[in-house]
């Protein structure tokens, strides 16, 4: 489906292009490819779906292209590792390129706004730095073999509910510090080749056809210079998106939109130099695709198998969440019961387009640990194949199987129809079977490890604290059995650290209220308090907050040191292993920012750093903060600012453990807006220099004092106060009047 | 300060009035009046303030007239009770008439969305349809006395935190349901002579400036035919407020904003007709008042003194929250401490221009309650006169006379600081000092109850269970005393219930996160979701929901019966008092309505009715629910709509304590929004009708059967089901194309 053979050497594009061949390269060839033009040098630009793993359909659409499946995204970023995200990366884009693919449509990289999202299980986490640092992981794994990356889905893309259509009304602060911050740091620093529009709109614009966000944002703020994509079917009307920067329109429609392309410009309403312009970047894009294709490969020498990096990442996406009495792991001869259908048939990964078809399978988690382990292995259903259908017979069969060993393993996990996109999840609780299972195992067991295999959070209060130990696999892709038994015998320990947080009940998540919206809006009600930060800023109990996760290992943090840098700070932190066991450990930097220009998150992710760890060893951890992350979006004066005064530092183990703290004074902009009329009276007189030069010019005008006798009533003032101080002025019995205003202000160089 | 004698008997408005008189009569003539032209035979308007007593300044504004000090609406607003709401209103009314104003510029009745909401204590509740039973009392009673009444702040005026340019930005369902809920009730049926603009924004627009909301909802859907005055200082573009519909700005501009009109109209900006219509309104409104003012007072001779109406309403304004071991109403001969520096003298009022300079004193809770009580009455301060500051001496020496007595009485309340116009309460606590008292006298008596002054919900989780009675006063004026120490003794029955939820932590609030918003705006994050709307949603646990009450009798609810009427439903309940006590209730309805089309809330109140029933007695109580008590906004379809299905009407003590339940069938509109283009494929799909004509017209168009495929293929549906439907037919080479839609839509008569 490549315009021209891959073996070709591309030429660079010959002359100018006419409006019709221009307009031509602004929409899809098909449901995959962009058009050619032969006779300009210009060959087609094949892309791919393929997040866990290359997703391309066959060519009719019967089913997939065997492929490596890997840990889903929410799985992945659970490592809270940006270079083995890179690796996994690097791998799927081989396939897709060995599969004719120029282009692969990741990393979906959106925010985890409420863990009901039905895509949820395609991105990384509820934190944007986190998100951007794996993105930017993914983004060069990706182009370091050749292929371009896409991230996805641009902006604010945060729900399957009328997903095409919904408007997020969302604060341009949460906008900033959220939602485009991920995309931010991963268009200037990996610059991938191309961003998808999202579906929705933000504050009532389809994405599409936003000018401020495609080209404002995008291009202008941040320096991108590939093509924008429209999500599939995403574009409404094709003129207006072109003139707000959208360069693609996918799939084909035919030639339907290029004939209306065409028909604007004849018409007069659309700028020719626009059509050509987007033609350009596609033209750029397609010629830069031939000219890496005759690299790709040449990388892949030294890289791992793809089989066996799944395998890994599956191990490094395991999260240990509480683990009483030693339990886990496993002692070599324990008899152990593992229990539940999905330990036979386990989930590995979410529906929708992302959907790979594994080139090997996952195999059962009973083999897997049958193998890995000394002591007897039994196996018991529990509940039925589905997931979801209760049967007493196999409830009971599976509780005389747990009571006959020292360890019951009960595998329980979403059922397969709770995840996909094109619908949000209805609630975070397990089937009822599943959880009745664990309760009477848990009861009948001398110890119980509970596997959540599922891709967000799920409700765990029914048996929480009656278990030994939970683990969380997510949707570990082909390698979840044996990544995971390797995890429960002890051959490698459980490095991953929650990505989002588990909380109590569904209600108690921020956006509880205002999820998914109705009539078309939907109201992001808890602004800038997205998952952590809000839980935080309540301060409500969660089942397991951000970021946790536990070792085999035991290490400590020592040694917190913070020094300026260049573009920030500098963080040092010792992390010792103080086991007689492999450790690994995720240090994690908040910042508790000063709340005195505006509301904070209590803490908020800085920095971090995955670090393996020897038994007995130390090692010294350094992490750059960059200013951005103390920064805050200030919605008055619409630009990124720094607050002066006592910030902490803080080196934890999770958002709620805060291991050391540092503080440091931070001489910050001292961002003050300019006084204007419509700045309040309080505004004004509080303005250590504007406010005595206001009292005194009235005093001056006003002998019978009057209106300074007003000015200097805290009551007066208390009432009055608020008013935008050219309402005063309008009284033109005052002696405050828009030319005495005029004056203060102008006699102030501040 | 009026312009006519008020025994001169008003003249008919005679002839046109140019544009300069016309310009003339929409602002002020100074702090309180409007301009007369008696030329004209105009006479001018005074207006006063005046909350819970008339507070009209003194004309050196050195002071206030002395008046009668009544429960601020969020103390009266416990009774649920209108006509006691009336005659508090037509007293202030008389007073206000005897001082020669023709307006009183109340009542508030603003939404209670956070309990921090500085003026909280000048607006009633929480529920728009209590709050907008009692404004209709209010009203009423003002207007009985031909005394203007004037309903504000019109709207969404819901905090001090830059009240004067603020946005509220919220959702239409929200603003409909809720918060021009009530203002709608009081304007349609109380029909008041003036409704005040209010300060902030909304959605963006000045309130001032909105025609939207000034002219096409007020007048054009609800029929208003008074006058819009602005809020004091709240219009910030003359020009723009009028056009929008503000006729009367207040206060005086000197001329300046007259001289803008008459320049708008002169440069062809401003239609003269607007200004003409604006000023026939404030003649109409002079006329009247003047007309009025020749009446008034007739009906004063059958009403009870002002001085023991105060004293009434305080007794009927208390709310027992818990009552354990009989400990209220007090034992004859108890020995009883009274602690607590605002025991001797209580707070009754709150700040800012709505406080009233009491004619008689409220005298001290010590003696109130000695003259009541058989059994001995010592005090002690506990705390400082200030109620903030600690006092190791008299902490001891509190706890000491607790101690010695059989019942101790803490009296607490927040601090005058706390609770004013002009800023927002910082948080729910109550001073430390106070804490620490309650703790200490709990711990050392025999018995304690703790009796709460304050504009709102104060945070009870320091002693709430530890103490026998908690009795919440709020703010109650003059006849705080008197009104209390009836009820402590038992002569009354306290009949209050709570309009606000006391949460147990601020965190717990819906509004929480959002409030109250930054760079000038106010997200209202938590949508239709306020007060016990969100607490119930969320199912978080409250320390004392809405509604709720004790009594010293005993009622049983019985035989709850609904039957359809003319305008809704009636609901009958039968109230039984069981006790051998006099008891007041109040029975409260509530709907759980249907959530399958809409997100509702759990419980809504639909219908109160409070009653006094003597011991032994029953009474049948009617209360009619109208239907918009039922319906919701529909976003998309921007209308009221009654869902079908089943409602459950419930009969109920609090928002929390259902007594009895009736399941309706609704026969509702079935609403159904029309097909269009931008309608998603599923909305056609899922068309009874239209869905398979559809199809049918598809598969005609199409014998290859690709398209149909794709429309009968549930995986295809979910990936693109949500796309409106236009955008599948762009592709001309898909037979579902815009005129087969056009087609098929048009054959439908549904």
């Amino acid at each position: 489906m490549n315009g021209l053979p891959s073996s070709a050497a591309p030429a660079e594009p010959t002359g100018e292009l006419t409006l019709s061949e221009a307009a031509s390269l602004l929409s899809g060839a098909d449901m995959a490819s962009t058009k050619a033009l032969p006779e300009r040098g210009i060959p087609s630009v094949l892309m791919t779906d393929g997040s866990n793993g290359l997703a391309m359909n066959l060519p009719d659409f019967s089913g997939k292209v065997p492929a490596t499946c890997f840990p889903t995204s929410s799985a992945l970023a659970a490592t809270w590792d940006p270079a083995l995200v890179g690796q996994v990366a690097g791998a799927i884009a081989r396939e897709a390129s060995a599969a004719g693919a120029d282009v692969l449509l990741s990393p979906g990289m959106n925010l985890k706004r409420s863990p009901l999202g039905g895509r949820n299980f395609e991105y990384y986490s509820e934190d944007p730095l986190l998100t951007g640092e794996l993105a930017v992981g993914f983004v060069e794994g990706v182009q370091g073999e050749g292929v371009g990356a896409c991230v996805k889905h641009f902006v604010a893309n945060n729900q399957e509910t009328d997903r095409m259509r919904v408007s997020a009304d969302v604060s341009e602060r949460a906008l900033r510090e959220l939602y485009l911050r991920a995309f931010e740091e991963v268009v200037t620093r990996a610059k991938p080749w191309l961003v998808m529009a999202s579906y929705n709109r933000v504050n009532g614009t389809y994405v599409s056809e936003d000018e401020r966000l495609l080209t404002g944002i995008l291009r202008e703020e941040w320096g991108f210079d590939g093509v924008v994509v429209s999500d599939w079917g995403a574009v409404d009307d094709r003129v207006r998106a072109l003139r707000a920067g959208l360069d693609l329109e996918m799939p084909s429609t035919s030639g339907a939109s290029d004939a209306q392309v065409v028909a604007a410009v004849d018409a007069g309403t659309l700028d020719a130099d626009v059509v050509h312009r987007s033609a350009r970047r596609v033209a750029d894009l397609a010629v830069r695709a031939a000219a890496s294709g005759t690299h790709r490969g040449e990388s892949s020498t030294t890289a791992p198998s793809a089989a066996d990096l799944a395998i890994t990442a599956a191990e490094r996406s395991t999260v240990l969440l509480r683990n009483e009495h030693g339990v886990l792991p496993l002692a070599p001869t324990a008899g152990v019961a593992v229990i539940g259908a999905y330990a036979s048939a386990p989930r590995f990964q979410g529906g929708g387009s992302a959907g790979v078809q594994p080139k090997q399978p996952a195999g059962s988690i009973v083999d897997a640990v049958g193998a890995r382990h000394a002591g007897t292995v039994e196996y018991a259903p529990g509940y039925a194949d589905d997931g979801l259908t209760r049967d007493p017979a196999l409830l009971e069969q599976a509780v005389s199987v747990a009571a006959a060993a020292d360890v019951a393993i009960v595998v329980v996990g979403s059922p397969e129809s709770a995840e996909s996109e094109g619908y949000d999840r209805a609630d975070l609780g397990l089937p009822e079977a599943q959880n009745e299972l664990v309760a009477a195992v848990a009861a009948a067991a001398r110890s119980t490890v509970v596997v959540v295999i599922s891709g967000g959070p799920v409700r765990t209060e029914a048996w929480r604290t009656s278990v030994d130990a939970i683990v969380s696999t997510g949707l570990a892709g082909q390698g979840v059995s044996l990544g995971l038994a390797s995890i429960l015998v002890g051959d490698a320990d459980p490095g991953g650290r929650l990505a989002e947080t588990w909380p109590r009940e569904l209600a108690d998540t921020p956006s509880f209220l205002s999820f998914p919206g109705e009539g078309g809006h939907s109201a992001y009600g808890e602004g800038i308090f997205v998952g952590y930060r809000g839980h935080d800023r309540t301060g409500g109990e969660v089942a397991f907050p951000f970021g946790h996760g536990l070792s085999y290992g035991e290490t400590r943090f020592e040694d917190l040191a913070v020094s300026p840098s260049a573009s920030g700070w500098s963080v040092e932190v010792t992390v010792v292993n103080v086991s007689e066991r492999a450790a690994r450990e995720v240090v994690q930097l908040y910042v508790e920012a000063p709340d005195h220009a505006a509301r904070r998150a209590p803490r908020a992710l800085v920095g971090f750093a995955a670090v393996a760890v020897a038994p007995g060893q130390t090692t010294r951890v350094r992490i750059e903060v960059p200013r951005r992350a103390l920064e805050r979006w200030d919605e008055a004066a619409a630009c990124w600012t720094l607050d002066s005064g006592a910030h902490t530092i803080v080196a934890a183990r999770s958002s709620r453990d805060a291991v050391l703290r540092h503080e440091i004074d931070v001489v910050g902009d001292d961002l003050r807006m300019p006084l204007t009329a419509d700045s309040t009276l309080v505004e004004w007189l509080e303005h250590p220099a504007v406010g005595p030069a206001l009292i005194a010019a009235v005093t001056e005008a006003d002998p019978s004092g009057r209106t300074t006798g007003m000015l200097t009533n805290p009551m007066a003032v208390l009432m009055i106060g608020g008013l935008p101080i050219h309402r005063l002025a309008v009284d033109a019995g005052n002696a405050l009047t828009l030319d005495l205003l005029d004056r203060v202000a102008g006699s102030q160089t501040d």
